[in-house]
This record gives C-alpha cells, structure tokens and sequence, in this order.
C-alpha cells in the first residue's frame, strides 16, 4: 500500500491524499461505510460504489469470525470474493466487538475470552489469533487488536489498558511480520492509538505506535462518551506525533460535524454507522440539514429528498414518499434512507478534499457546517 | 387503453398481446409485481424497471386508502408521481383485504364495514366508495368492488355471494361513468368474475361481467384454498365466455406452475405476492430450480445465484453470500433475492409470450416446467 500526501491546507492541518491498494486507489479524506457482515445494511453493492463512490468498506473481524467463519471466507478465497466487492476493504480488529457486543467476557494477557452474541458459545481473541483471522479474511487494512476502554475511564484504568494494548500490539506485529497474505495482495496492518482523554497517555501511545513502520495509524478510543471538544484535543495531540507521510483513520467516527473537525485537525479516513443505522430509523442527513422523514411535516411535501442530489435515489422519491414508507414500516424506507446517507457522506467527504485541495477548506467548512447541521 | 391480441397458439388458448395504456405498453402475458403500499417490498423502483422489466404493478386500494390516505395521493396528483413510477398502475378494489386483513367486518348491501388493521379505527367501504378512491388513487386499472369466499363456500353461500358482487358491479359500473379521471390520462375498470368453484356458477359470472363493455376482466377468488385442478378448470369454463378480444386477468396467481397453466388457458395478467414474500424467507424461483437458501448446502456453493441471469443480482452474488445474509438477518438477503425472484417471474411470462409468438409454447411448458419446479 502506498500513501500519496498530496496537498496540506495552508496554516492548517487538513490533508488530501491518496491511498493506492490492490483494491483500487483511495482519495483521502475517506468516509469508509462501515459493512459489519461484509453487508453494508440495505445497500446494494453496485449502488454503493457507483451510486455513493465508495472506494473502501469496513467489515467486522468480530462478525465474520463467528458468521459465515473463517473456513467459507478460505474457500471463497477471501472477502472481497466472497461478497462480490471488488475495491478495498478494512477490518476492525474485533477488540471493540468483544468488548461491546459479547455479553461474557474475560481480558487477560493472553487476550479475551467472550460468549458469541448469536449462540452464547465461547471464543478466545488474542493478538495473534485476529491477524490470524484478518489474514484469512483477505482485508486490505487490518487492525491490531486493542483494548477500548470507555471515555470517562479513569487515569489508573487508562494507563494499564494501554500498556496491555501497546504489548498487544507487540504481538500483532509480531505475528504480522511472521505471516503472509492467503490471497496473492498486500495487507497493511494499522497499530491503533489509545488513552482515553489524558493527553499525556495520547501522547506516549502515539509515540509508540509510531515506531511501527506502518502503512497507516488509527486512532480509537474515541466518541465513546467523552465530550466532542475532548475528543477534538485528543485528535491534534495525536496527529502532533503520528508520522506525517502516513494516512491518520479516525475509527468509528462520527457525525458530519465530527468529521469535518478532525479533517480539519488531519484526519484522513473514518468509518461510522450513522448514515445507515440513523437512516434505518428515519433520519437523512441532507446538504440542505438534518430530516426527520417521520415528522408530520414532511406528509405533503412533494419535493425530492435532496435538491442538491448526492445519489440518484434523492430525485427519484420525494419527502412525502419517504415519510409514507417510513411510518407504514416498509423496508425500502431503510434502503432509501441508507443509500443517500451513504452518498452524504462520501459527497461531505469528497468535497472537503476538493475544497483542501483548491485552498478554500478553512472559509468553506464553517458554512457548510452551518447549512448541513441545520435541523429541518 | 386498448388491447391488441397478437396471437393464439395454434391448437390452443394461450395468447400474446399488447395492453397500450397512458403510461406505457405491457406485453402480456405479464407479470404485476405487488406493491401493496406503493412500494414492491426491497426493491428500489429503478431496479423493478430497468433490471427486472416491470412494465405494471398492482397497489392496494385498502392500504393506500389507509396510508398515505386520499387527500396525500390527491395533492401528489396521484400515485405514480406520488411513489415516482412512471409506468402503469393497477389497483385491487379493497374487497379482498377488508375481508381478510381488517379484523372487524359487517358485509350489508351497501357495502363493507371495517376495522382498520393499523389502529383499528371504523371505516366503510361501498362499490361507489372504493370507484371514487381509485379515481383519487388515479391507477390506469381500477378493479370493481366484490365479495371473495373462501375456495370451501358451499353453493348456497357461494351463490349469495356471486349475486352480491353483481349488484356491486352494477353500482361500481354506474360510478365509474358518473365521475372522470383526476389526472387527465384514461383509467379503465374491470369487473371480477367470482363463483367459487362451481362452473355453473363461474359461467353465469362471466356471462354477467360480458355485458359491462369493460377494458379486461379478471377472475377472482381462486388460488384461495381449492385444489390446483379446480382453478385451472374454472379458468377454462370462464374464459371460454369472456370476450377473447379483452385482456384477462387471474388475480393474486400464483406459483410459477399456476401461472404457465392459467397461460396455456388464454389468462393474460397476473399479480402475486410470491416472489417478494417468499424471496423475504429465502425462497429462490431459478432457471435451475427452487432454492432455499438458508439450507447448509448452500454454505460453500460460490456459484451465481442463477446461471441463467435474471437479474444483475444473479452474477453480482453468490450463493454462499446470499446464505450468509439471510442467516445473518441481514436486510440484503430480502433486497436480493425479491429483485431475483420479480426478474425471475417477468422472464417468465415473457418467455412464454415469446414461445406463444414463435408456436411454440406447447412443447415449451412441460420443458420449463420440470424445470423450473425442481427443488435444489
């Protein structure tokens, strides 16, 4: 994988760039829809890539795992033939999964024992076993496997989650290093920066991930209930550290207005589920503001859903249709819904990259900021 | 509109021909996806016509009735710029739902009363009542208001009913010439010949709805719990009575085999809800054979959904993914094999309109037959 800096905003830290895999080549900043299932929820593939552009998705090291298991993913010959999606893919790790979703668990050095959330039956993840895992999966990025405290841990608990993550770390690279991609492509492995909301443990952990000849570094540990103007300290305390010539991936956030800070603080990738879990529940993410489809008010209004589409499917339906799906429970309320916040997202994301790369991202981001977080 | 019999099988009574309406021509036989509440579940309108060749689908007077309601479909100026489909529209008079879906009912002369499904609210519904919502509705095929017995009645309550429905088809009749489209374009109405399963009864019905100068007629309450053989001999009795120059329509048939037999009897429309239901639970009509995917067969299988595309669905996935989604719960397994199965029932009746036009639709059927209905 090869990472191309391309421009720096002047007097700022917003970067373009452009990240080549065997998958295609990546424009940064990225919006990666997040496909927990190697499914992103309600999206067709053919949509997603030549409807919303996307160019990478996330999978779940966690999910695939337990479902369809690593022996179907072995026979296909990897996720990307497994499921039909030809450009890149990222997994997560599956420390956050375990820590989140699995409803037993138990962390110890050697790494955590957890009950699958589908049949209570119990597993083991250790550093070594996820990059094993990752390996079969065949993803273009792979995570290390981290501990992810909550945001509001305290300093005590912060300070050995972290050790535990760094030796964990160790591991991974170790077993990165002694292993060889399954599928004939190259596969990059992310360390991952944590230490809740102590700039001091921000910093020593991103000097230590640095020391990894990566490809890219990750930031986690983030919108996990800290205040948003934490986690925006924490991003330029790290991005202080983290190599300059490496893509920077913010995981799991966030809103449009998160992302559009941490680009601004030199963020190059994100993934999140809002545009399809928030889409799923009714609400749109518009370039005019925030919709409601369920309100009321959206009963008679025969307009489209975007009058500056993002997705083909903007004109096709108009508000009132949408709001009539929604409130009669129809799927393809979700699936509308899902596809356009999808293409909202790679379009916000395209167009701070533009406006980075004509030298306008400082004057535009404040009125886009101001259009797009308007509720309707 | 106006229909045009292109052919009859030599020998036979399956027919091909062309139903011109103001919003575009239908080949028949045809196919009506069901899109009970203006939407065809999981399948995004682009897909219904450009990917599996809809060139009409039915909606329901009952649902729409409930929501969105009149007054929205009024303000939209009716239902196809309301959901944005732009090819033909036929609706189903409500009869059949208030009688099977609405919990509460008191069937009188004048009509029908009803508990809402959704909230259980009152309504009532008459033959000139549900004439003037379809005309709100504004589909180019309306359908007349009747009782549906279950395929057991006896002939005293069958024949009770049938003369009901007559004296609605009467009343409907009476509305449709007292009021006028809504939206400028020509909206037929077909009376519905009922009888239960009794010939004598389905012959006088035929004969009755004959004398109303209808666009088509249809032939209801069959594929409602009688044998197949039963339904395939009442189309025979009634479409030896009605007019051959008019389309006829079977209502809510059926499986691939119903459908090809009511074909080789000179039926020309057909409405199911099969494709989208039983795609939802993972049933998959092929070129091959019936698949149910969710079987553990399927596990490694990374063939094409269907050799024998359908569909751009069918290549861009395979089995062992599609499994994966379903048995994941995954809402893409429901998006991708509805738009298969619909694709696969307009390949269908457009197959057998091509071997009718080129002669050879009885040698043809038992082929594809054996087929199609083999279980995989």
């Amino acid at each position: 994988m090869f990472f191309e800096l391309q421009h720096t905003a002047p007097g700022g830290a917003a970067r373009a760039g452009r990240l080549s895999t065997e998958h295609g080549v990546v424009e940064t900043p990225v919006f990666m829809p997040v496909g927990t299932a190697a499914t992103v929820k309600g999206v067709l593939h053919r949509d997603l890539a030549d409807d919303a552009g996307a160019r990478i998705v996330l999978a779940n090291t966690y999910h695939l795992y337990l479902r369809p298991g690593v022996r179907v993913l072995e026979e296909a010959g990897g996720v990307h033939r497994f499921c039909g999606w030809e450009r890149a893919v990222l997994t997560d790790s599956g420390g956050f999964q375990v820590f989140s979703l699995a409803d037993c668990r138990k962390i110890t050095e050697e790494g955590c024992r957890f009950a699958s959330h589908i049949d209570g039956s119990s597993h083991m993840f250790t550093p070594e076993s996820v990059i094993d895992t990752q390996r079969s999966i065949g993803a273009d990025i792979m995570m290390a496997f981290d501990e992810c405290p909550p945001g509001t841990a305290d300093r005590e608990y912060a300070t050995r989650s972290l050790e535990l993550t760094h030796r964990w770390l160790d591991r991974c690279w170790e077993q990165y290093e002694r292993t060889e991609p399954k599928y004939g492509y190259r596969q990059s492995l992310f360390p991952i920066v944590q230490g809740v909301v102590y700039p001091d443990l921000r910093e020593r952990s991103a000097e230590y991930v640095s020391h990894f000849p990566a490809d890219g570094y990750a930031i986690g540990g983030l919108a996990v209930g800290e205040p948003a103007e934490d986690m925006y300290s924490m991003i330029e305390v790290v991005n202080a550290v983290l190599p300059g010539d490496k893509p920077r991936y913010l995981m799991g956030v966030g809103t449009p207005a998160n992302i559009l800070e941490a680009i601004e603080r030199g963020v190059d990738m994100f993934d999140c589920v809002m545009p399809t879990r928030n889409g799923r529940n009714g609400m749109l993410f518009t370039t005019q503001g925030v919709i409601n489809i369920r309100n009321e008010r959206w009963a008679t209004d025969f307009t489209p859903l975007d009058p500056a589409p993002v997705s083909f499917v903007d004109t096709a339906y108009s508000k009132a249709y949408l709001r009539h799906l929604a409130i009669s429970g129809e799927m393809l309320a979700a699936q509308i819904a899902s596809l356009h916040n999808v293409a909202f997202y790679t379009w916000l994301t395209g167009e701070a990259r533009r406006h980075i790369l004509d030298d306008t991202f400082a004057q535009w981001k404040p009125l886009i900021l101001e259009k797009i977080t308007r509720r309707l």
